[in-house]
């Protein structure tokens, strides 16, 4: 009997036909305890039926992660702990389930710590038989485990048996416990490493995994060397099962994925979809490929397409609403909202002031036609008369200045609010992460929306997206709208001309910032790489007066994005919940 | 000799003359190394002048706190070690300092972990003697210390030998380290307590805390219980020296204390002040009352004035606009920046609309002269028509609804940020914490703002604080302009009539919330004491459908909040840094 020899290590006998395990790649609603439980109950009962015998699903899948601040009421964790009983009971017999939930810490009121662990329950013979709690509690970035979460203790070991006697001896980890390996890393960012003391102090057959790693750029390469590294040096099999959808800025990408004890993949779960995904460590490793995307600009876009899908949904909107200035943001914005919900749901608006080209109208409706969204033209001459006669008085004497700029921004803000209030759709907001960085936009204007959809993506890769979406061949809603897949999405034009804000007569971007390449290579060594700007001067590509006057616009900028709307993060370090500066400080330079 | 026989308890010998301990309660500018550097070194000449033996600053004085992300910045970290090292070798001979900074952790690079520990540092003889870490990392409210740094190890005591050869063993305490005494508290954060540690292990004859410890309502009494309980418990004399200032959201009170072993009170330094507390434990305990306010409402004043002002100089502003509608909440907030910054330097704007009553504008006129504040009057009728022509044929058909309340909202908000932007002064945000709750506010209208000054303020206190501040003999600067102590600053036809935002015809708060009083008891048991909907209905005092309604109102307002300008913190839960909820999200009632 050759069959299961993958679980052979521990020469334990095993049955005669495969085991398989079930990954529940589901895309939770946060805090929707009936829904989420709904939805992984079906899930359940299809892996049942197909003979799983252990399903895994994501972490805290019964409330979805993040919960944030939810957890802080009793009422909360304690609707989870029911709703996680009520699963349990319900679940068929002759599966168990490996489900992601919080457990409440019995020593909280005994000795003192953190009221619960994030943890892990053993559903089986109808209820909870065994419960298992995250050690490595994240911090960094938008991560905020220590609030709410006890460093776990207690067996992270248990063993599923099999009507015929055999057993698998399973060791159970969260997430970040298994991101620690010390070969793997240059730099730890803890002392322990959960796995490997899983793997030298208990006779394992399998480990598991239970994770939300949200999506960044290059970051699934990461893992699946990492997890591959982690199969390799315990020899054993590993089942990584990672939670999909898109929680407010946070973009979970799925692509749970299952490794033989040689590291070599051998199942891995769709990107950006939900995904029941069986695993059977009989079958031979898949293509390096398999969810891989032609570039980093289409699985990129794939990630945006799911974060603003999501959050329009999970926040009961139907339809957005998005201002059409004719320049490439929001030309990519809107795209990426016509791919998310369909071209019927976004509603493109056109605001020319008497600074506006000619070409940013025309290039505007062309772009809308491409995509086949309704558009509508409001001149905002009428408003910015009116306020200028209003102020006229108080002004004068003054010389018009970035005061008048930041007006038209805010008149087309207020009328986009204005068409959202009274048409119930979504205003998404269209500034880039070039211009968020360095204040380029304006507060309560251009900045306004409900999402903040490219505020991670960097200028140049704005453009390298638009370019992509023109040229590909990748099947899109978008494309198969217009008929042919490699035709034009976002009109030449709006790709080609210089950036313009359009704000004062023949204004470009350039007149007031450094060219884009320029700027996006400062930033990235600034935000990405924590370069100081002597650092960066001291690499010696750019002009220090550039790159000193773009330090200080980025701390300046900071109230901005303080106010800033939720912005779908795709890199390792984004505004938001991940970046905390203070604003009244003085840094010396 | 009874001299000095507080410190006896170890049979040491004590110098003849009293030792004299020096806490430097300084206001440090969050980064400014060298500012805060010079603060200090001129504040420990003047202690040294004075004969002081040792002087204690707060916590993170080096750089401020919080100093948040700034410390993911290798340069900072290094910075702020050269600048420790620099103010060693300034400080004179014969006197020592402990002072807040951060130390690299070793341990990082080798076995893994946080790179920082949040530490004090014994300065002596021109150089760093020891460093002593921080043990207990707060992460609840505002607070992120695991984000940056590792539990503290290590010693926390030192010998401070005096010349004579007498000598005292002092164990060293960073904020949170003494707040999880067993027997004071019901719930502990933490397994540990390193002060009973340090206090058991070590023949200890003084305790010190350096603390940034954030105002809060209430909170002066509960440390003066807590480090009282702690001398006793522990027979040590104590000093803890706290912060004092605004950075952002957060106002560090000041108010650095010294017990005696008895628990007594012995020394207080002033509330929402610097100040150079010299401390002599042969001294008699003083007034209970040291510290304290005429009533909360003094007191919250007091710190809303330092958290305006802070923000205002320390964003290197001068001068603030605010926008008056003749209501309670702009009254106070003008009355605070007046007291603040001075009359001279504040703006009031009156922008009235066709719906805006006779006295919404005298009220306004009439608060202004009681100030001694300039104000501009803009009508805003001609952008509501201006908004209201251009949208007219997209609205057609639609009844006029909350979109054109918004849009009068947002016409003023631009005005304001106009001013701001023509005349470089801070705009500040007037809406308190019930409407901020309920989302009864304009995001991009009357939200706007650099800062929202009281944000944290439930409406029935903005009315107990008006009350207040027109009764009051206290020495108030806005009072000695008029003359009078007990004169009126706020009209009293603001404080009575019934309140409105004016955005249509007859409109009153009321005909949308529940009056404020039960509204604000439902807020404070839903965000204060972490009540479900239905613990707040099960106690007995609302209506069933009102509170479902309120909790709704507070979920949905969600987006709003995150966008928020950052809000001055009184309150032990304000909404900013400290409230961390999901936007999409579903929680079942």
């Amino acid at each position: 009997m050759e069959l299961n020899s993958c679980f052979k290590i521990n020469q334990i006998k095993i049955a005669m036909s495969p085991i398989t395990f079930g990954v529940a790649q589901l895309n939770p609603v946060i805090g929707d305890l009936i829904g989420n439980c709904d939805r992984l109950l079906t899930a359940i009962q299809e892996f049942a039926a197909k003979g799983v015998s252990l399903v895994i699903t994501p972490e805290l899948s019964v409330c979805g992660y993040p919960p944030r601040d939810l957890l802080m009421s009793q009422q909360f964790v304690s609707d989870i702990e029911m709703a996680i009983a009520d699963l349990a009971g319900k679940i068929p017999p002759d599966i168990a389930v490996i489900i992601g939930t919080v457990v409440p810490n019995p020593d909280a009121a005994q000795v003192g710590g953190k009221p619960l662990f994030n943890s892990a329950a053993l559903l089986q013979d109808g209820k909870i038989k065994q419960v298992f709690h995250k050690r490595l509690l994240p911090t960094y970035d938008v991560f905020d485990e220590d609030r709410y979460f006890a460093v776990g203790n207690g067996s992270q070991v248990f063993t599923l048996n099999f009507k015929n006697g055999d057993a698998l001896r399973i060791g159970v980890t969260i997430c970040e416990d298994i991101w620690n390996d010390q070969k793997f890393w240059d730099k730890r960012n803890y002392a322990d490493d959960p796995v490997a003391e899983l793997a030298q102090n208990h006779a394992l057959d399998l480990l598991i995994n239970l994770s939300a790693s949200p999506y960044a750029v290059d970051k699934q390469k990461l893992r699946e060397s990492m997890l591959s590294h982690s199969a390799i040096v315990h020899n054993l099999p590993l089942i990584y099962a990672n939670q999909v959808g898109a929680n407010d800025d946070l973009i979970f990408d799925g692509r749970s994925m299952a490794f033989n004890r040689d590291g070599k993949t051998i199942a891995c779960g769709k990107s950006f979809e939900e995904d029941l995904l069986i695993i059977n460590f009989e079958e031979p490793p898949i293509n390096p490929d398999y969810s891989g995307y032609e570039s980093d600009e289409a699985e990129i876009f794939a990630a945006l397409v799911l974060g603003v899908r999501d959050y329009v949904q999970k926040c009961r909107f139907k339809q957005v609403v998005i201002g059409l200035s004719g320049g490439i943001d929001s030309a990519l914005v809107a795209a990426i909202a016509a791919e998310a919900i369909g071209s019927e749901n976004v509603l493109g608006v056109l605001m020319p002031s008497p600074y506006s080209s000619d070409h940013s109208i025309t290039d505007a409706i062309a772009l809308a036609k491409n995509l086949g969204i309704a558009t509508q033209t409001i001149p905002i001459q009428p408003m910015m008369t009116a306020f200028e006669s209003s102020l006229d008085a108080l002004f004068t004497g003054r010389a018009s200045d970035v005061t008048e700029e930041n007006l038209q921004s805010r008149i087309r803000g207020s009328l986009l609010m204005a068409i959202s209030n009274k048409f119930g759709n979504l205003l998404l907001s269209t500034g880039n992460k070039s211009e968020i960085s360095v204040g380029y936009c304006t507060l309560y204007g251009d900045m306004n929306g409900g999402l903040s959809a490219i505020a991670d993506v960097p200028k140049t890769r704005v453009f390298s997206i638009c370019e992509w979406l023109n040229g590909t061949n990748s099947k899109l809603a978008i494309k198969s709208k217009i008929g042919q897949d490699n035709s034009e999405i976002i009109p030449v034009n709006i790709i080609t001309k210089p950036p313009s804000a359009e704000l004062k007569p023949d204004q470009l971007d350039q007149d007031s910032l450094p060219p884009y390449h320029i700027l996006d290579d400062i930033l990235d060594k600034l935000i990405h790489r924590h370069f100081s700007a002597g650092e960066i001067i001291a690499a010696g590509h750019h002009d220090r007066l550039i790159v000193e006057r773009v330090v200080k616009l980025v701390k300046i900028a900071e109230f901005k994005r303080r106010q800033a709307a939720p912005g779908l993060k795709i890199t390792d370090r984004a505004f938001g919940s991940g970046w905390r500066m203070p604003i009244a400080s003085k840094v010396t330079p």
